[in-house]
């Protein structure tokens, strides 16, 4: 079928064109971007959470939640007083740059310092679309088993960083992280990979610090 | 883009057509077919290798396992003596019943009781393609979080099972099971729910019934 092709390919052309301009914007304004994956569940909105209550006194943080319905995470980063923005998908799989361009403009969101996207819940999907961010992370929840880099290996190899996720909950579940570790290095060998716990607090200093050095890095590459 | 819409009737049609035959076939032969579907890590291999312990020794099991990458999954079920045929999909977010079709030419599976399909795990774009199944069963992890129904609403509308697993962790993780059946009381009030945990083997034994129930129904209605 040549015309799903053609669809496929114009599509992805079309995104690729809003994701430049998105790309030169956030680069305008000297903000990092950052797109987050993973299957639903993983805990994305609670990383979100465990980040804004470590850096929101510093730096100026805001959201844009992708669902397929309700409002639900977006509601949970302004409880703690983070502007937040979602959009609803309908039955759509993935965020793309369209939808991320038509948000900002809704939300007007003052110039921030660091902006999330918390892309739909899945590992697939989102993977082909580019939404102008400065690096795609993946989450992976130890309770989801350690296979999952071989079995969605395109996600793992495009993240910059892998942040591994619910970390207290190693002592009851079967989990083999260094088997995580193995499948990562060989499908990403320049990823990170950053094994936390948001209700322990485990982690959740490397991953912050990780996103200071790089907006640090991003404004000095400006200057 | 009126050209994207055409393409995806003319494949859920094509896809319509095969599953139509599929469905024939089971039919025809008395097996009850089951199509598995959740996120990445929900459970959907370990339910069906706690179903093969418990009933392969009355009833003829066969698996047709779908995957982006790696044979892992059908391996596991072939351990346990299950004929086990794996689709790799490339990138693929879902199973569509061509592929089943194709597969089961392929497998040269015998006439067996109960066929299982285990899709892509996703819990969005498989909701849209039959298999041909005799119904659907939709996975929870109690890890997953209790939002879930209302933010994925499409699967657990349309299945007729749901099955909450890994109930052994309830003790360790946040998760209101009674907001879990609410919602999906709301989204879909003829449908069973079972919570399980194939480590403790809880529930177990009535999910095992609940097939050996529809196949005895399914072959009563045929004679």
């Amino acid at each position: 079928m040549p015309e799903t092709i053609d669809v496929k390919q114009r599509i992805l052309a079309a995104n690729e064109a809003a994701a430049k301009l998105l790309r030169g914007r956030a680069e305008a304004n000297g903000t990092l971007v950052t797109n987050l994956i993973s299957s639903p569940g993983s805990g994305k909105t609670t990383l979100l959470e465990a980040t804004v209550r470590t850096l929101a006194s510093r730096l100026r943080v805001a959201v844009i939640e992708g669902d397929i319905a309700t409002e639900r995470d977006a509601e949970r980063l302004r409880a703690l007083g983070v502007p937040a923005h979602q959009i609803l998908t309908g039955g759509a799989c993935h965020l793309d740059a369209r939808q991320v361009d038509a948000a900002l403009q809704l939300a007007a969101f003052p110039l921030v310092d660091l902006l999330f996207i918390e892309n739909v819940g899945n590992l697939i999907c989102p993977t082909s679309y580019d939404l102008g961010e400065d690096f795609k992370v993946v989450l992976l929840s130890v309770t989801e088993g350690e296979d999952k880099p071989f079995k969605y290996p395109a996600i793992f190899a495009k993240a910059a960083v892998t942040v591994i996720t619910k970390s207290d909950l190693l002592p009851h579940v079967t989990f083999d992280l260094d088997a995580v570790r193995r499948q990562v290095a060989s499908l990403n060998p320049d990823g990170r990979l950053l094994v936390t716990s948001a209700r322990s607090g485990d982690g959740i200093g490397d991953w912050c610090g990780l996103l200071e050095e790089r907006l640090a890095a991003k404004r000095s590459a400006r200057t």
